[in-house]
């Protein structure tokens, strides 16, 4: 090919943007010792309220643009980097750059976990590449480890912790004794959580990262609303209190399964062995489990977020991304063949935890255990703690064999019919 | 190109061999559908004693041969797969593999950590590639992380556990009390150490790993020559309780660092902080730490030997392959352009655990620590138990504040000339 240097299009100049913009300039002999090719910064579309921020301010002015024309007819454009985040119009940011010719590197989770298998299709015909390395994980190597290393095996199982924001609070819930709210404040004060949390707090921000890492590994699109998502904002101290008593840390676990023909996609709080790796990430800190059939267990571990570890993933993507256009290779793998069905929610089998508020008298244990017994759901333990004498009633904790979701919450409907069952404070699932 | 397939062939039918031969035939549909072409075996070279093995039995008797002119001579041969182990004749196999046109995929630790800049530097000159990623680590993303996705980063450090053989047996010993020996001897009964197990309890082996990872790390030429290396036999039960009762875990410690124009470069056995995650990795398990300057700490996780995981990475290095040669992109990426100097193990600067008999009687501890200060080795804690009356000999252990390798090296020999210091029983570097 007869170009000399890679032209790069950066949209969105946040904290990200402004940081991968300085790792564009900063670093340019290494992205062209890398690349084999200089990479050089052609232009920035911000938005007007963008520029008085000083990652614009310490720019090149005539590097910005609040219009999308000028951006996009601005010659030797080859690679744009889409930081601006949510559905649009990044989504059709990233289209227009595919259509006119510009490779995609993106860090949007949500844009490549709704819409990854048509931008990858429109990409193949356009002879294009799509990267998206920074959408899940931050700077841990996730995306090309699915698309290289593990290409050979036959992926049986995800665990992962892939949301800083609901593991911050969940450890300082765990360590401190904090309440949720009180938590979710202070993550709120370290800047690790939004104003508006929804998206992180409800695992609606892990469902995305999943989805993008299922149809990875098991090379069939899931979609993130196929994923069932629940958040952690019901756990409370005595949850964590039962839980440590009883061997097990609790953590927001996105968990992506193959079971013969089914996918088996869910993000909700789960038990997880004290002793086992994940229930020592702690922090901001991600964690990808995969079991590979050939590999075994094997577990990325590192800061999921930020503007320094994405800064490092775009700039590996926009690396990958000139190699292959100096050597004309430019196609990535993500093809989805198949379409496996996702199971339902009530299909899924594990074990439970189940915390409830009871009268205090005799036979209540009886009655609970008749209805679970119906349901074939086996009861591996119970903690009866001392009873609240004033209110008359008692805390039961009760830990299942495994056990189907559909059993549980019919078992549910029927603990509510009885008088004796004040309350069902919470329960967990349990994964082991 | 014309290719309508890609022809592989085999160096050794090992267990490792055997294994990687079945994934090619099995999984051939895979391998077709990630590599863009159908990979196909047609070549052994074998021993003649392998001719009577089980992997040999299973398989399609015409692809054997135990001549390596027939091997080579294979027409439409176009990748070859070392899997002998050891420097010779596996380096010999591998420069006429590379010299007859030959792309090379290989597994051996030794032949890449000694030659693989000359091996690389051929692979170039020809066109063709050489891959590795089972050298280190088994099946743990490793090599490729570090050739792409950390490509960014300025490499800070590397604290490694990458040796299965020693990490069974620290855990062995930590966790049951069990001697060195006896712990040695339960690993090689299953399997995990070798009858000579020099290479893996002197750290050897940990240093073959260590100088490809820190080549590819600071991309400058370390050779295992240059790297230190000391075992794990002079460790006691003693240092594990003493290690236990002062908050630390005793792993085998691979540790490379980048200060300023130095490389630092080591294989030894390490104090390290009881609620680190690698002090968490027992077992036949492998952990590459690495910290970058903008990923922070990246941390890989997986088996790192036994031959499903090896023949993961092996076949991924040949799916690797065989898109590049569909591609017509062949390079890859591992010229050290610099040689940074190796700081002499002399100069290192760490914290010591330092455990002696000394005769119990007044004044000791005062000439220790007379000797210690007049080398600028400042004392952070001292433990003295119980005196052994019989002997009239008492065990004093001190942890030292971060102080020069040749000022403690130093003070050793002051202390042998010390009539009341019995022995040094042992010392151990401490890393935080």
């Amino acid at each position: 090919m007869s170009t000399k240097e890679i032209g790069v299009g950066l949209l969105g100049l946040g904290v990200i943007g402004g940081q991968v913009a300085r790792v564009i300039k900063e670093r340019a002999e290494v992205l062209y010792e890398q690349a084999g090719i200089p990479i050089i910064l052609r232009k920035v579309k911000v938005l007007p309220v963008d520029l008085e921020r000083p990652q614009a301010q310490e720019m090149d002015q005539s590097l910005l643009t609040t219009d999308d024309n000028e951006f996009f007819d601005t010659p030797g454009l080859d690679i744009v980097i889409e930081l601006i985040g949510g559905e649009h119009p990044a989504l059709e940011y990233q289209k227009r750059a595919l259509k006119t010719g510009k490779h995609v590197v993106s860090a949007n989770k949500e844009v490549i976990a709704k819409h990854g298998s048509e931008l990858m299709l429109l990409a193949a015909e356009q002879n294009l590449s799509l990267r998206f390395e920074a959408a899940v994980g931050g700077g841990i190597p996730l995306i090309a480890p699915f698309q290289r290393d593990l290409i050979v095996n036959r992926i049986k199982g995800i665990y992962a912790i892939i949301n800083g924001t609901t593991n911050y609070i969940l450890s300082r819930m765990s360590r401190e004794g904090l309440d949720f709210s009180d938590a979710l404040v202070q993550a709120q004060k370290m800047g690790y959580a939004e104003a508006n949390p929804k998206n992180d707090i409800e695992g609606i921000d892990a469902a995305y990262k999943l989805a993008i890492l299922t149809t990875l590994a098991f090379q069939s699109q899931v979609k993130p609303s196929q994923i069932y998502h629940e958040g952690i904002s019901k756990l409370t101290n005595s949850d964590f209190q039962y839980a440590d008593e009883l061997g097990f840390a609790i953590k927001l676990l996105a968990i992506a399964k193959q079971s013969n023909s089914e996918i088996e996609a869910r993000v909700h709080p789960a038990f997880i062995p004290k002793d086992s790796f994940l229930a020592k990430v702690d922090g901001v800190y991600n964690a990808v489990q995969v079991d590979g059939d050939l590999t075994g267990q094997v577990t990325f571990l590192g800061k999921g977020a930020g503007p320094l570890p994405t800064s490092s993933a775009v700039a590996a993507d926009v690396v990958a991304t000139a190699r292959g256009i100096v050597s004309g290779q430019s196609n990535f793998h993500w093809q989805p063949k198949q379409t496996k069905a996702v199971k339902p929610m009530a299909e899924i089998t594990t074990r439970y935890y189940i915390r409830m508020t009871v009268t205090d008298q005799p036979g209540v244990l009886a009655q609970i255990a008749h209805i679970l017994g119906n349901h074939n759901i086996s009861i591996a333990s119970v903690i009866q703690k001392e009873s609240d004498a004033d209110a008359q009633t008692a805390e039961i904790v009760i830990m299942t064999h495994p056990s189907l979701e559909k059993a549980i919450q019919q078992a549910f409907i029927e603990f509510h019919s009885l008088a004796m069952v004040r309350e069902i404070n919470n329960f967990v699932r349990v994964e082991a």
